[in-house]
């Protein structure tokens, strides 16, 4: 095992000792950051194809077998019901808990779907000498999503800003990440695609992008959270937003499926 | 509607019509083209997963809803059952049918999966100047693929040959299309790779690869087929190989997800 791949175990070990809580944002730089969303058996398919329909807002890069928490393929041996900082647990689409420990809540036959987040391009950015914002703002859309069964909604984005310079290198980088939302999906006016920066979902309000910056939008993984509670399932975990499952998987071997 | 546009749709038509019904390799350049595998809802979700699991040799273009032969989204107002040249039916596991309509066998609950082809990329490499084989060979290898349910086997993988520099060029141009296989799995010795060029599932015997050119190989949309083969359901609807279905999606416009 090389250095480099301890840094995403022991992560994770940190917080399945309850010793990490808190946001993995430009945290342990090179590995592939996953969304987290776990459904009974009985949505998961209706939940996996609305995936497959909206696959830049949700590339699945791991499910597990239904009951089991291991993700074999992106984290042999972890365990998702403590190896996330901070979950939600949703009880018909409401909020019911918070916990850094998941297993009170976990369903019998849970199948857990881990799904690429951008947060895993932001080292390749830095890498790239872009300067990245000082945070990632997620904001809702009202651009629709195509359903699937019961899931239905609008599309979720994140939003960073840039120098035009550092936009354009940040449309090719992000490009080569197709399982982590891939290039963006809009650039410039948030009111273009309904996003309104005043009231994001994660991030201090803005009351503009700053001068001389472009405002640059990926469909973000927490698409298929909103869509999940909106179905008002009787449960759902999530990761708490910016709060992700740090995989084995490097982020520049992950370029390619 | 634009004059490419329809081409992809007039192809379809004369599909429909029973008027094509050969292959159609190197043919509607620009439009995605797919293969199909259509299982009972029964077995929709364990194929789902064993696709994301695989997903170089099954990227998944389209999910049909149970029943409706029609890709909404791949291609809308098309019908599936009619709109391929050439279709194979298997029962237990078994050929039943080689027929150019698939309506008699075509299953109530029937979902209907379009996978990415690598017929796709070859007008790109054409256009980028790449001298292409007179076929594209499709094999068999000892490479195992992750399993899901009953769905489970071994990859099995296209072979084009070309110079070295055509080569390099390939394996940075087939990069780009992520939802068609992407970049090639293996390069040089098929017995690498435990594929026997003298027995290929598709093609003319080959005993070697010629001078001067070298092997690349690429994960196939026949590795899915094979699998649900394996699985012995009760019946599967597939494409004949290389009858691909050709979609209305611009291969161009299909860099990104």
């Amino acid at each position: 095992m090389t250095e480099t791949m301890s840094a995403a175990r022991e992560a994770r070990e940190a917080m399945r000792a309850g010793k990490w809580t808190g946001l993995t944002t430009y945290k342990v730089p090179g590995f592939v950051q996953c969304n987290l969303v776990v459904v009974p058996r009985s949505d998961a398919y209706d939940f996996l194809v609305y995936c497959q329909r909206n696959r830049a807002a949700c590339p699945v890069v791991d499910v597990t077998d239904p009951g089991s928490p291991e993700p074999r393929w992106a984290a042999p041996g972890a365990d998702l019901r403590t190896d996330l900082p901070r979950y939600r647990v949703y009880k018909d689409g409401e909020m019911a808990a918070e916990p850094t420990d998941a297993r009170p809540w976990w369903p019998e036959d849970g199948v857990a779907f881990l799904i690429g987040s951008s947060l895993t391009f932001d080292a390749a950015l830095e890498r790239a000498g872009v300067s990245l914002p000082p945070e990632v703002w997620v904001l809702r859309t009202t651009v629709p999503t195509q359903p699937a069964g019961r899931f239905a909604g609008s599309l979720v984005v994140t939003l960073r800003y840039f120098t035009p310079a550092d936009a354009i290198t940040a449309v090719q980088l992000t490009a080569r990440y197709p399982w982590n939302h891939g290039a963006p999906v809009h650039i410039g006016d948030p009111a273009a695609i309904g996003a309104d920066i005043a009231r994001p979902i994660v991030g201090v309000p803005l009351k503009q992008v700053p001068e001389g910056k472009v405002g640059v939008f990926w469909a973000c993984g927490v698409t298929p959270q909103q869509v999940a509670l909106e179905a008002r399932l009787p449960l759902v975990i999530t990761h708490c937003p910016g709060h992700a499952f740090i995989t084995d998987i490097r982020s520049d071997e992950f370029c390619q499926p």
